[in-house]
């Protein structure tokens, strides 16, 4: 978890689903559908996603570690790929989930947003301070900050049957 | 784990990377490029994966029970984006991982192939045969099940710094 949030303005993202934080709501499938405060928590409560973006006519599914800045996944990363999409900015979205194998229930949270490379000094600054230390080896001359900036948060959540 | 593979002829993908089963290849990053066995070998080790494809413009990553057909990944689902995505025989990617956070090292598997809904009766069966217990709620009466046919499948493994 982070507390960059104080940090940043009020978000202007669609909440799509944010009357489900209010009761359960199952969608046509049985599944519990999760509200945005509850995505965007357990968003911020895991240390590593997926980032999906097209590439090639195919669509690249890669894992990094993320920090939430405010509602925007931030991730620090030398991949030629994701970082050609951020200067692209092309459309991508970003997965988390957790399992309970033994309980065979679970959750997952989708974020589909605008990737770009984080050019600000105060974000940079604010990012540094907070991000966790990298699992992967980095070139750090060619490594940059990537932003997903969120348009929309869907989450589902799977109960014991 | 399933036994499956012995029931399908031989692949027809391509093992991009099958030269790294030999030796300890890493990628421009630093990673360590897993072989074309070992991707299987992982993909058929874990009960949950991501199905990443487009929809409406955007990309969706939706989580699945997968079980393996020879080197392909059906899973069973009523859910109507992945069915649709099957029934127009999309480009789809599917991704597996498993993360080790004290260790701070893990793996990550992508596949990349064709989504098409099973019709084939003997198909049908050996799934019935091999499939988990699926965890989510499901409708019966729309739940088919869903092949992606592997074109290529690659894996990167993230050692302790």
């Amino acid at each position: 978890m982070n507390d960059v949030g104080a940090h940043v303005p009020a978000p202007s993202v669609t909440p799509g689903d944010a009357m489900a934080d209010i009761g359960f709501a199952t969608d046509h499938t049985g599944l519990r559908v999760m509200g945005f405060s509850e995505c965007l928590r357990r968003l911020g409560g895991v240390a590593v996603g997926r980032l999906a973006f097209a590439l090639d006519g195919e669509i690249a599914v890669l894992p990094v570690n993320h920090v939430l800045d405010g509602v925007d996944v931030c991730f620090r990363t030398s991949g030629g790929s994701k970082i050609q999409a951020a200067v692209d900015g092309d459309a991508v979205s970003y997965q988390v989930d957790e399992w309970d194998l033994a309980g065979r229930s679970g959750w997952s949270v989708l974020v589909q947003g605008t990737a770009s490379i984080v050019t600000d000094e105060a974000a940079l600054a604010r990012l540094a301070s907070t991000a966790r230390r990298p699992w992967v080896p980095m070139d750090l001359a060619t490594a940059r900050w990537v932003k997903v900036s969120t348009r929309q948060v869907t989450g589902r959540m799977i109960l014991p049957q």
